[in-house]
């Protein structure tokens, strides 16, 4: 990493004024604020900040609504939450130790479609926000923010918050200004088309514009983003993959698509990234991406000459990609882009650009409906993220999961989902390991048997054919037997498992 | 009405030689075909080639898969049922008789977004289409189809049939003409922004551009559409309205929206309509409509001199409506638009907008889930409709119900919802006759007890406190008791009736 001198860094005149430690900006925030704070998969998060608020809290309680992009890495959420600095959360996170908050009942957690929080926002239907705490790779000569590996919700955040802390990360790569594009979109009901086309269309300025006047304090910080926490492909995740490129050369063969798909988006986590590393083997080329978070996988799909452009609204990678990424970055400077999440996220956009979205299910039923979010329907896993964004509005939603969790104790295929995510209006493709299941223009009755023979663990077909034959016998256009509906999460709640389900079992 | 001359309505040159009857015109519809037809909510659909055909049917079986706008009138979809004519239908419906078959399995019914299916037939996603058959109040000299009280999917039917069958229809008004507004959004991955910036966008031609090769027949007809069936608000639906009224009220007063609200949606039915007509006597002014269906209400509006402006894709009216609107168009014209359901549902433009959105549910449950397709989780009423397009884009998305059916036997308010159309991430507002829950920045813990106390009915409020305090002991983002949570659906099934639940039950 280039570490420049603060003054390439902060041209903003008079900024020494401005200058304050981590302790003293954390200071600004009160007991019962709103504080929104950049961050994205663990991706540009403000770092010394929140610590140092966490620091504050174990001797001088207080406690606020914390709004971000999404996740936040270096154990932030963690420390917030051990500090009981957080009442309310929105719209995502990751952590487990805030999870446990969540599920407790200790911290309201609310669960919203990432495109969505600034709008509220915006429209005050959310609380007005007090306090923003964004990390920037350099401040402009006006003011303007140059955010770091994530822009996230940071740009509307800044804009709209009373007071503006801003981190400046001196660790950051210098050569990051340049690569955000940050655009606002108008006030409604006056609010004209969004201009962007294409994965690569620039409509907006590489920095976040803001009256200085509003920025309450700068702290100088060096921290580092967490590296990502996903794993190489297993020999599961990899069939997926491969069932997936079957389909695409399909659709490609067919006419539906051309060599070059379209835009794709990939959810978060191990999975998704192992579908979008796969495509560096396939016949396709000039491949795009208009996603949400950049992994590993865009860059292998970068290296393999695979992958003309890349537009997202963070880049979380490994340790290893991102020492070798950072310190390259004038490499892949000109096919990147990253946009506010509003943007990235975009439902009108992802309409308009037809994307390619896969992302991954906690579970599915029969008829395609898919839970994102609660395990047995009651616990918060991270929240819908963007898939919601994406999977509605997409040319193809695709949802991928593995059949089998918890090493074959409870089968990610069930009758009925204990919660309801992604209706089945809205999912195209379901693969596991075992196969895929296109449920394009089909009714309820005919995407059963397809799911249940190309997607379900064998173990735990049998008992799914049984419960869908049954259920026919009663009727209806969805048919079920609703008091055995939620059977395999009662077993999976009483037991422990879902074993008594298998045919082995 | 005013019957003009067939010259006047018939421009194209040559078109004599194209004229057919109905059974003719029916007999290019072979067995096995995808067939498009007109109609949306009872508006506007082909009238005399359907009938033909089951006719046909009766003693030459044929069946097909068969798409329209939503709805159709003078019980076609029951004439066609009963002579099984149908083995696939898409993408809305609303008779009995269809709706018998498809709980029955007899015919396969795709329940989709309704801007969504001419998307997938574009993209090849859905079998291509042999036959459209439109009903046109007009053809023009190029062969354009003018379309009569619809525009549903007719534009794409037309253009993307191999043939296409129209009816022209005498007895529609002449002063249609010029009413329509046909805008085909671009193939991907090239389609640039649709440019309605507001409900009086004109951006496109005023008929439905053809290729004249393509006409395979053209039928003349002077049936009518059927009346709406909509009833006077009562006492509850009043009530529903008034709790609206005076929510909007404290918005305005709050400075979260102007006099002149937001552009309205509301959906089918008796409700939605009262809600929109209830405006008539606010304090609101300069209202628009960016709607689906236009019912008597949008007229109400009209002349109270409350509305500047109404989009939508149909227009609906009861018997004593229709007689005045259509004798009265020129009043009117100025002030209307018809567009493809595709655009009056656009995600994209229903997001830009910030439409206010007013859907009618089902069944709610506590935490703000909507079911408005499946009637004790399996039994399809109509389907999703234009519901999910608006309520997931729009700035304000509001569902209505009755806290009770049947009577009371049934309460629409229940722990787990049994089917879930709108996920809790969509519902921003739930009203009931007895009050409103405003969910906005909740989290489920806290929209339990407001949906319960200001919703449900006064008898199963206790029964739904209990279910909710039973699900905190046991813990979770979204508490349940799994083994109880369709429990209310099930005596609904073995008893007929929710009863048991009720406090005086
Ligand atoms: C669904 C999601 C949790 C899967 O995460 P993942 O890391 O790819 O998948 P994993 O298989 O490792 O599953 C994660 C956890 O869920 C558990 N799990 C998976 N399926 C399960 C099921 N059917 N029932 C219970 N638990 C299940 C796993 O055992 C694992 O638990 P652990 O952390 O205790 O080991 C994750 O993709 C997510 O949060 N999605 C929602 C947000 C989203 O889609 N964003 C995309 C837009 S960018
Ligand atoms: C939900 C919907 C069916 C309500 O229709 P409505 O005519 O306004 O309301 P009603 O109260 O008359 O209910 C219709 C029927 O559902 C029944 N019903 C209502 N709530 C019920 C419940 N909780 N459980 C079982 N049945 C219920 C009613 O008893 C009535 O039955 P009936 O026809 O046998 O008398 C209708 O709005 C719909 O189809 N919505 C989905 C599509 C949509 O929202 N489109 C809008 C975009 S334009």
């Amino acid at each position: 990493m280039t570490v420049a001198s603060i003054g390439a860094r902060c041209r903003l005149p008079g900024w020494e004024s401005l200058k304050r430690s981590a302790e003293e900006a954390a200071a600004l925030i009160e007991n019962g604020m709103t504080v929104g704070m950049s961050g994205f998969t663990r991706a540009g998060e403000a770092k010394a900040v929140p610590l140092a608020l966490a620091e504050r809290a174990r001797h001088d309680p207080l406690s606020i609504t914390l709004m971000t992009g999404a996740s936040l890495g270096n154990d932030l959420d963690k420390q917030l939450t051990e500090a009981h600095v957080l009442s309310r959360r929105m719209p995502f996170q990751v952590d487990a130790t805030l999870r446990r908050a969540i599920n407790s009942g200790e911290v309201m957690f609310i669960d919203q479609h990432l495109s969505e929080t600034v709008e509220l926002l915006r429209n005050h239907q959310l609380k007005d926000m007090d306090v923003a705490v964004v990390e920037a790779a350099a401040i402009t000569e006006e003011g303007g923010i140059v955010p770091t590996t994530s822009v996230g919700n940071s740009a509307s955040y800044a804009i709209l918050a009373k007071q503006v802390i801003i981190e400046l990360n001196l660790s950051a790569p210098a050569e990051l200004e340049g690569l955000h594009d940050i655009y606002i979109p108008q006030m409604r009901p006056n609010r004209t088309p969004i201009p962007v086309v294409a994965p690569d269309s620039r409509i907006g300025t590489p920095y976040i514009p803001i009256d200085p006047s509003r920025i309450a304090a700068i702290v100088v910080t060096d921290g580092r983003d967490s590296p990502s926490t996903v794993l190489p492909p297993d020999v599961d995740t990899q069939r997926i993959a491969d069932h997936l490129m079957a389909f695409f050369a399909a659709e490609v063969e067919a006419g539906r698509l051309s060599r070059s798909l379209l835009p794709l988006q990939a959810g978060i986590g191990t999975m998704a990234n192992a579908v979008m590393t796969g495509l560096a083997n396939g016949p396709f080329e000039h491949l795009t991406m208009y996603s949400e978070v950049l992994q590993d996988s865009t860059f292998d799909l970068f290296d393999a000459g695979k992958l003309d452009y890349a537009s997202g609204c963070s880049i979380t990678l490994s340790e290893a990609r991102g020492e070798a990424v950072w310190r390259n970055l004038d490499k892949y400077r000109d096919r990147l882009i990253l946009r506010p999440q509003e943007l990235s996220n975009h439902p009108g956009i992802v309409r308009r650009l037809g994307v390619i979205a896969v992302n991954t299910a906690l579970e599915a039923d029969i008829y395609g409906n898919v839970n994102s979010t609660h395990v047995c329907g009651t616990r918060m896993m991270n929240g819908i993220g963007g898939s919601g964004d994406f999977a509605r509005n997409a040319q193809l939603a695709v949802f991928i999961t593995k059949s089998l969790a918890k090493g074959g104790d409870v089968s990610s295929l069930v009758p009925f989902v204990s919660h309801v995510d992604h209706t089945e209006h809205d999912v195209d493709i379901l693969v596991t390991e075992h196969g895929l299941a296109d449920l394009r223009g089909l009714a309820p009755r005919e995407r059963a048997p397809l799911i249940i023979e190309n997607c379900a663990d064998p173990a735990y077909r049998p008992a799914l054919h049984r419960y869908f034959e049954a259920a026919c016998r009663r009727g209806g256009h969805t048919p079920h037997c609703l008091e055995q509906a939620l059977g395999w999460h009662q077993a999976m709640e009483r037991d422990g498992h879902m074993r008594t389900l298998r045919d082995d079992g």
